[in-house]
């Protein structure tokens, strides 16, 4: 790890440039006269940073007299949930993204009709500054396997995709392209058909889901996970009752991916403590619920070689026959698509909606944005918003906090239970940890 | 202009989340226990954001309950007027960035003493985060001459000059090292002397002062010019009377550089409208204010070629005997270098502080920080802290109205009348002109 | 109207200071180094104004560095909604008032514990600023029949009766003592028997339900009104339709105070407008609710003389048999309360909690203060939480926003939907027509 | 103290809710469409509670939404320091009333121009509220002399002097007529002379100053008073030479109220610790510096009977010839008209302005409200700005930080050094002393 870059792409850092330059030509706006009569208290685009920081998640701007702009209420996400994030990994190339940006809608004028970037003037400078962001930067593993790494919106809070630009490049460079799809099957997976297959075009010929023996034996309920906490001994040690517990996630998630039409294969991605009798539960539960199989892959230990497996598996997959199809069509109501997904894909039983988000959902179909897909941000800890139910959670009611539109990226974007869009940090941050040693060398950040 | 990038060297970004990870680390310490007891009130350690948005001047952060961090005032600051900017280009490496970088002062504990970016357990981190940014880029000028470009402070809110890093090894690789020192030979000068040859052990061996007709014509008060609008046609005729009154600016620089001991030549920047007379007065001008010599140069039109009269004469003065030394010593009381600055530089008669400066300069002298020397925030639009005086204003008073340490750094920092750290954007931002054309390129820059 | 004071009993002054006191003594404690070690963010002893004003229900205050307190937000209410002036209404005296004054809970430490206002050593002081409102106001009506004014709780969003004090003294001075219970017999009356008959020890002889025909007509559902618009003509004409529709609320509230055990009179409140078809349908259908009689009563035209045979029906049902009870018992769960009055008095369905209601009262119940009887912050124009339900509605969910604690006054206080606890004004207030005439005469407040 | 009633007259009340009720007027008007263009940043009226609260010194208000009000910086004072409290003890009855509280400028209008509470339809009903409040308080001393108790502007914050009203009504009830002016004859009586007598016509036959040996003493520099803590023991033994030094202020006093023309009796306020040496130093001082007599007074301890010297001397005093004049001529410029009072009566060299006072006093001057007299916010611990500076100070710059423009009472207000118009309580309020004892008798408030 001698030149670890923490910049790497340099994509963030567009992002968050073009995001905030944004921000200051609406609130510019607002104390330049008002000229588009934007109504201030509609304002849903707030700015972003790189950093976790709670205590930007809630201000009062523009305070200290009229030079100093218009005093109102706004906040900071974290940049990896920027709708320019968004946009950059489902744009298809520059004039798309001009476009895409022109489209983002920033609140609402006095008479309630939607107020873009566009109408603002910033699209332009928007995409100058995204320009260079748009091509994807190529690395390479330890083994020269050429990685595109392009964008980075998490799937907890942003729809979870590496770019479409990455995937159309990779798709003419060499017989496989994977990609990868943020984390949690129920949210990156999902939001990968829904919304980037939507917008790319693209169909993928097999899906791999990727279990570990540990994070199913977490998922039986017996054991409790701390950040930064040791982990529970009993963890590592065999225990096929918890393994096979909490396979009904890993069950449920096969389940929803079949939905889609399209083969499943399980990567088992092992670990050291993994026992036979442990591997083969998992084994049998996922062809039992429709996997087209199940492979045990030890690329962390052998590279390349460990995964051969899996990789002939997968090549197979691919070949049979598939039917793809998405989970809800476009132009049903919003409320229907959301509880679409959160029946079939969460399990849940029913869906509940803020005051707010009935007001926002009612205003985004009055506006005419009812027929864009829709992008949960929900916790990846659990199938359901509470990272509390473990396995395959039922009967639980997913509560709609409030829902935002991105409409540049094309997507609705519900906020479930407690989910936040600007993390904060804990007692003792992992940063910390982080310096440079004697040498020169940077340690503590693994 | 084919493929311009706007965030070029990266410096700024990586200064940025350095920055801003210091000031998250803040918030989130006051918030879990403040275990450092620091004094919320004295917290002088904002935030930063690359973009012009006077919104985030002043905000009150930390709204919104227990789990959103502690409410209190704040605000942000443009980038480069960053302390971890002013750092980048005093350091001269790795080690020496984390040390300075532990040495910021972020504020008081609830006993007056100096709580450190040490004490919060950040440097390590932010050294990390700069790491990559301590390397200088290397550009190539249209004749494939060798360009260091590295950090960014301004002269008029920080320090204004390029990097010592870049210097060392400018020096190492030719003949000559021409580095840059921000604008206004007043301010950029002033502190590339008395702060960065302090630091760097460096000494130049010519000062090149660059002037142009038409900014003299400026001076002479004749004119109103406004950022935005045509220029005054009264600046593209000849007006010799005018340019003989603002050389009376010119004329105060030349004196100034030469408390320094080192010899001055003074770069006019042709223009196509400058007339032989004009520029015969300007020679003349200095010349009798003891420049070694004046010469015309025109490499805006014909590159190295235009400015060969001037390299031979900056040659020539380099070689001439010269005895640098700083304005003033370290060890004088704060009070009186900041008035030893005032009154020899800018001609100021005197300088009154505010109720906050006293109290400020009381505290850091306290603090042991008064033998740093000063870094003062002021208007490049005039010798004075009041853009409309022009030429060469006497008999004024500097109002001193705040006084910040940026310990890490190693100086202080006094803001003059009402100079800003965060800029703000006028009715029509210039990138409201920036966009790309059919063919993708970028329009509007210029 | 020739010597109106619009400042009458001084009761409002008097709570406001004594409230606002407590206010001051709770930041001030917190900017002097916080010795009860208070957690900010649990003080919900707000401070309140007798006026309506919007702009203060959500602020920012102790702004403007240490000097000037801690920053947080909080707000105020409008005094009538002080828990002081419940405590004014339900008190019985001066020793009473100190003990009640004192239980005040303002927040919890740092360990969860409730702060009073005792501790904060306030509770004297306010006393010694109630002293003086605990003597009911006595004025006396044009016919002078004594009338005893005392506090002013309204019963949206307080508990609506007059003072137990000016109870005790009027029993003691006449043959009946005729109490007001504030707007709403599902809003003041219930309040009047679970809150204040608790506190008092005393019981009613008779209850006396007003309505007009007027109202009922409104509660049919078929008139639009409008506050500071004309009345709907159809209102004014003979609307049998409408009065048999509207009589469905009457008939609900009558059903309501018969829970209680006691007699109960319809006094028909008469306007020119009313035809003898329409005062028919209203007694027929109080009766056959199971009213013990329903009278016109026009005292509004004939003043003593006009209620005269209303006066001799409720002396009658003063003197039938009578079982008084309480609605529910104070050790039930405080939900479990909440939804007795809820379903039995509004007709809900069901109730649901906010995350943050959930919350409150779980800290509540573990406080000790489940016991307390239950005080609904809810609107007047609708049995329901929602003004636009007219009549008597049905299978309507009842949501809890918010619940507070008067443990001084002795209630739990659920904020029922929007329920708010300051009000606000309209775009031309009211106040715009009031003024002096020429001859120093009040104009415009009616 | 069996009845002493903390609210007494009820002025401050009425006073507190005709204030605030403009003010919401005015956030009221922003909020509807804000149809008189008012500028907010220009907003002046602030709003005002009878607590000291320091917290609410600097606040944000109308935060939570569109129906919560403008977002805005504003903040609270004293209710003595309104200006309602300063146009109550100026006006001479309920028209004159009517007329100045409409005159009252809250801001400015987008085109500079001032918005009255007359724009804002506000001074109507605010002259209902205060309708009540123009008739004095009739009281009685313990000998049955009649005292008319009416209004409350502090001398330090306000002009510091009764009303006009009840002097009016006084004059006509008896021989003599005495009215109290504040504290500190260099505020309270010099407002007195240069603003009350401008409005009521009246004038004075004689000054009666009042001194005390202790205060005297304090005035010498030699001992340190902390409120709150006991006495220094040594203001308590007889201190010759400090009386002889802390009369220097005294003599200033009597040279100060000399230059109004009005003959000056000193009443020595006397104290059981006074010695005979004592006295005649501060007779022989006052002598010298032109008072008409000197006389001890100990009406204290002997009520009518102590003071009967005095009364005559004063009665003699009053039978001189005097030839009263301003200090001043209203048309002067607004910083000529300070500068007199600094310099003649505070004995300060010079004046200083913050950038804000001099745009304050440009607007106010443009605007026509140069003409008003001057109403200084200046401590009353000592003749100059700074209560550190005891005696006769001399010497001193006095810095103006602020001036605001009362036009309904017809001032304008500087604010000097850091005087505030909101105190703040200490670290032991002294309402925690204050209580009710066990036979209900007020105990701690003396």
């Amino acid at each position: 790890m001698e030149d670890f870059n923490l910049h790497l792409t340099g994509d963030i850092h567009a992002v968050g440039v073009a995001h905030n330059l944004l921000s200051a030509f609406i609130d510019n706006s607002l104390s330049k006269g008002n000229p588009l009569d934007i109504d201030p208290y509609s304002i849903s685009w707030r700015r972003v940073l790189d950093v976790s920081d709670r205590a930007l998640r809630n201000i009062v701007i523009g305070l200290g007299g009229k030079a100093d702009g218009v005093p109102r209420e706004s906040g900071f996400d974290i940049t990896v949930a920027s709708e320019v994030m968004a946009i950059l990994a489902l744009t298809t190339g520059l004039k798309d993204i001009r476009k895409k940006l022109g489209k983002i809608v920033i609140g609402l004028n006095k008479s309630g009709k939607p107020v873009t970037a566009e109408d603002l003037k910033a699209a332009g400078a928007m995409t100058v500054l995204m320009k260079d962001a748009l091509t994807p930067t190529l690395l390479q593993t330890l083994e020269n396997t050429p990685a595109l790494v392009h964008a980075g919106p998490f799937a907890n809070i942003a729809h979870g995709n590496s770019s479409i630009i990455a995937d159309h490049i990779g798709i003419k460079l060499g017989d496989f392209l994977i990609t990868e799809s943020g984390f949690g099957a129920d949210i990156g997976a999902e939001k990968f058909m829904d919304i980037k297959c939507r917008y790319s075009g693209l169909k993928h010929d097999a899906v791999v889901l990727v279990a570990t023996i540990r994070a199913l034996k977490a998922h039986s309920g017996k054991f409790t996970i701390i950040a930064g906490r040791p982990l529970d001994p009993g963890l590592l040690q065999e225990d096929t009752d918890a393994v096979t517990k909490g396979c009904s996630n890993l069950v449920k998630q096969i389940e929803n991916m079949r939905y889609f039409g399209v083969p499943v294969v399980v990567a088992i991605n092992s670990f050291p403590t993994d026992t036979a009798k442990e591997v083969e539960i998992v084994k049998a539960a996922a062809k039992e619920a429709g996997a087209y199989d199940a492979v045990v892959s030890d690329h962390w230990m052998w590279g390349g070689d460990g995964a051969t497996d899996l990789a002939e598996v997968v090549a197979d997959a691919s070949n049979q026959p598939s039917d793809f199809k998405f989970l809800y069509e476009l132009n049903l109501p919003v409320k229907e698509k959301i509880e679409i997904i959160a029946k079939k894909i969460y399990g849940a039983k029913s869906v509940s909606y803020s005051p707010m988000a009935n007001k926002q959902i009612a205003k985004f179909e009055e506006s005419g944005f009812g027929d864009l897909p829709i992008c949960m941000a929900k916790t990846h800890l659990s199938l359901s918003h509470n990272p509390a139910l473990k396995g395959r959670p039922e009967g639980f009611e997913v509560p709609i906090r409030e829902v935002r539109a991105s409409v540049g990226a094309g997507f609705l974007y519900p906020l479930l239970g407690t989910m936040r869009t600007m993390p904060g940090l804990p007692s003792v941050p992992a940063g910390t940890n982080v310096d440079i040693d004697e040498d020169g060398k940077i340690v503590g950040l693994f």
